[in-house]
């Protein structure tokens, strides 16, 4: 009887991920949903991000968490436009959550909007939200194994980001490895190592500012 | 509509991790979840664990994972008793599954089972699996506010696990805030500081061993 509710469910998301990406089109947002373990440097990312490019393009955040608005303190000192969204014990965005973000920012003053989902590997990858892509984010402290254990944000995403380079020294990880796993389940997706503590993020910078209309960029 | 379902749903996991609990109880078993993010160390963990009681107790251990079954691969080198149950796209173990896993075990022969969940730091909380005890693993790699933002693992743990303490000279993590984040969530839960990589997992095995029955030492 519950798979005809979750497909349902499933739908109706979709739909309004529709909706939510005609008005992100409409307003000229270039959106990213951005996934990765508790951890693994989303909100480090996004600091760095406006360190990197936030006089270049102006930047809005919505930021999923279960509870507390510390991620969205954290980025409030960086950038006026970020919406916090408490999602309770949910393990994951939804279309409509965004939806209710969206009304809270003046996406007309926006170039991008990055969606900060909820910290978990794996339920955000099935939900559309009415991004134009969606970005994976690892860890080498998690380890070399994460790709293969977690193919579907690897075939889902458009761009991987292998978050603190810096930490390369101090723990166990086959960079090889983790590259052939990530080329085996998706040949197509780039691949980009990074250090978001240290600011060296250049590639992400790069790929997001490519991704914006000329007459955007200042 | 969808309510009533969920409600179904969880209804007939707790029944059958009831049957699980008994189960488990009639063969003497301690058994715990181990939950813990993607990369936090749950199979380090584990590894750890083999090496320092091995000799001592007859550990089983049931491994989740979305797919692969390299957790397993890794722990059947230590354990011959070891089942990997495969969620595909599914976010955490549920009762029925631990069922299955259960009847390809000689239950008789173990002092401790160790149920290694999906790495997700989430969904796996919501679901009684028939366990004594569920325990929370994080890792310092992860940042000094993950109990603050995931306290239903914090509320619902008996013992937290700090794991990678050998990485704190080479990231940020304030011990102190971490320590009050917990205290605050859950002030009867215990936390200890642990590196499965290096073999510094005493208080966990103390831990374990003070859960089993006398007589099933040798």
């Amino acid at each position: 009887m519950d798979i005809p509710i979750i497909e349902n469910v499933l739908k109706l998301n979709d739909e309004v991920a529709s909706i939510n990406r005609k008005t992100l089109k409409d307003a000229g947002v270039y959106t990213v949903d951005l996934i990765g373990s508790p951890g693994s440097g989303k909100t480090s990312l996004l600091e760095a991000t406006f360190k990197a490019i936030g006089d270049k393009v102006r930047i809005g955040v919505l930021v999923g968490d279960l509870t507390t608005a510390r991620d969205a303190t954290r980025i409030a000192k960086w950038c006026p436009d970020v919406v916090q969204i408490n999602t309770g014990k949910g393990c994951h965005l939804d279309a409509n959550q965004v939806r209710q973000g969206l009304d809270r920012l003046k996406l007309d003053e926006l170039d991008i909007l990055i969606i900060e989902n909820v910290g978990n590997l794996i339920c955000p990858v099935g939900f559309d939200l009415g991004q134009d892509a969606k970005v994976g984010l690892f860890s080498i402290a998690e380890g070399d194994d994460k790709a293969a254990k977690h193919p579907y944000i690897v075939q889902e995403a458009q761009i991987l980001l292998l978050n603190k380079m810096d930490l390369l020294p101090h723990v166990t990880f086959d960079l090889e490895l983790f590259k052939e796993d990530v080329a085996r389940i998706n040949p197509k997706v780039s691949l980009q190592q990074v250090s978001a503590t240290q600011g060296l993020i250049a590639p992400w910078c790069d790929w997001l500012l490519s991704h914006i209309a000329q007459d955007c960029t200042v």
